[in-house]
């Protein structure tokens, strides 16, 4: 599409996945698109190149002072084998926000969903068509400039890497037992929790190694400030359906902003189901749940779409949602969402973009 | 020293810096230090080699998720030729520490000094001799398994390189300008701020840079939740003399333990000079300086060592120290902690470490 394009093939294919039990983000295609920013110069030489090796000098400013973006969306083939994508342009816009908190250079976010769609065509059969499968798209930026001078770097890498990935949950969806952390934090108004960037997930690592190793499946973390106020999930943004209505978080400057969320804002108002987003503690939430009125709770994103939440571990208390079941609201957004995505339900809100 | 070592020499040598105006961080000598970790392997292969780029998938957790740590320290040429670190056995101590914090493996602190003395002997050349310069020392792990699961890497490289650099002070130490940042947080209680990690590097960017704008040198970072607590400066820990004592903030979580801290601590106590690691306001600091009290403020670390604090910019208000000059006791630390660094001054507390 743009003329500026190059394509160097790649002619050592690999072989492509042949079942639906593909672990997460461990098999790559065969291409992916490049685009470098220098000072000056702007972004340039859009390619999409074989799936290889970086090189880089080890004073590469990433290395070092972790000035870096990420996105994350997926491509579906639909039962009529065509490829859509879900909000697409969303990613895009909020990869500039993340590139804004942390001094990186924004990019055309038109001209890169041209060139994505270019390597989605590049790569079509690498979408796979076994139920729950998707391709998972990872757009990323890191500094390059080779510097340890701690300010911007003045060069950049941009690229796009696809990941054909599995159902999240394999054997249908479960509730997940989700541990409430009251030690680590992850963000704190003021920093960078609202931006896509490397820092915030390694930071998350020994909270989730202590849930995990109590047998919980996630952390749901809270405020820095309080401690009290619920921010959101590992990955996902938070919803608790309490008494007939849905709460989520607001967006604290500390929140990730995320896609799915938005989207089932969207749904639920669409539906006349009363929905607000303000601040929220855990102690209310407790207390919804004592009171025998917390009906449901789910975490979104492009991960899972829709995650039930069983349990919340808290403090020595649990709170059991709903038997452990899955809920009524929980799997009707998940059909919703995922009839839409997969082009199995009419696209009513014109989220869905054919590649 | 370590038999498993290997060294691969370089045969293109370049040509080292001619004069002491070495600007910081983007000289590199011919060799670099590296140690690779493969679970259920442990730390293997340590080698030097030529410093050349390196080669990672583009899924190599660092680019993803952020799990790095790093460290930073000098090698000082004396006027009779020995080359001296400067308790460089905490730098590897504060490593692990940062290592723990981000789910990294712990190297073994003594083999690695090992390794570090033995890429000194060979890049001995590199330690420059003109005037207050030095070889600055940049050991770093980052993660390289390629995997886009959000979980601790199953696969590091430990490097360390090596850049001559010139005095950070050109023409003599001059007092700097610090603005008092309100709005953007460095780190909080629960996060990363007490390690040495990328990611509490790029997310101050933003914040220096409305700095520089209005003609601040660098940052001052307040507490993530009240706001009114001081941290440190951008690389730097701070201290102020108030009616004669010292006062530094007590490590509080989310601030680092500079080694160069800690130095100014046991020297002042040895001198006898009052000096508490308590919580301070910026108010405090303003009432302090309204009152007359304000004596002398300056910033700790090992590129400056002392910095001395001509102005503080809070609000609108200014903090003017000392008619901005140099104070007697920054001074007389800087001679004193140079001074050993540099063998110069009888190293009473046995700090330096000859290579
Ligand atoms: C921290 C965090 N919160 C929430 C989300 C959910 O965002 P989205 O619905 O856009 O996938 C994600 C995943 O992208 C995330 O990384
Ligand atoms: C955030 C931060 N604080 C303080 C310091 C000072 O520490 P040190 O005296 O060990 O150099 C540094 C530099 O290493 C730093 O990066």
């Amino acid at each position: 599409m743009n003329k500026s394009l190059t394509f160097i093939e790649n002619n050592h294919k690999k072989e492509k996945p042949k079942t639906k039990e593909i672990p997460f983000g461990r098999t790559f295609t065969d291409h992916m698109f490049l685009m470098d920013y220098e000072e000056g110069k702007g972004w340039h030489e859009p390619r999409i190149a074989p799936y290889e090796p970086l090189t880089l000098d080890p004073a590469a400013m990433i290395f070092h002072y972790g000035q870096t973006v990420f996105e994350g969306l997926k491509a579906y083939r639909t039962d009529d084998d065509r490829i859509l994508l879900f909000r697409p342009e969303k990613n895009f816009e909020r990869l500039n926000q993340s590139s804004d908190r942390l001094s990186i250079p924004p990019i055309d976010e038109d001209e890169v969903m041209g060139y994505l769609k270019e390597l989605l065509k590049v790569e079509k059969d690498w979408v796979p068509s076994f139920e729950g499968t998707s391709l998972y798209i990872r757009p990323f930026i890191i500094a390059t400039e080779p510097n340890l001078a701690v300010s911007p770097s003045k060069r950049y890498t941009f690229m796009i890497i696809l990941s054909p990935v599995g159902p999240y949950f394999s054997g249908g969806i479960h509730p997940v037992t989700i541990n409430v952390e009251e030690k680590f934090t992850r963000a704190v108004k003021g920093g960078t929790g609202m931006a896509k960037t490397a820092g915030n997930y390694s930071s998350g690592y020994q909270a989730q190694a202590k849930a995990s190793q109590t047998g919980n499946n996630d952390v749901l973390w809270l405020d820095g400030i309080e401690k009290r106020y619920i921010e959101e999930v590992g990955s996902m943004n938070i919803f608790f359906k309490i008494d007939g209505e849905v709460v989520t978080p607001a967006l604290s400057g500390s929140i990730l902003r995320g896609i799915t969320r938005t989207s089932i804002l969207e749904v639920l108002n669409e539906w006349d189901i009363p929905v607000t987003e303000r601040r929220i503690t855990i102690e209310e939430v407790y207390q919804a749940y004592e009171d025998g009125k917390l009906e449901e709770a789910f975490g979104t994103g492009t991960a899972a779409v829709i995650s039930p939440v069983g349990t919340f571990n808290w403090n020595g208390k649990q709170i059991v949602i709903n038997n452990h079941d899955i809920g009524p609201l929980s799997q009707k957004l998940y059909d919703t969402i995922t009839g839409i995505q997969r082009g199995r339900k009419e696209d009513t809100y014109n989220w869905t973009v054919e590649v």
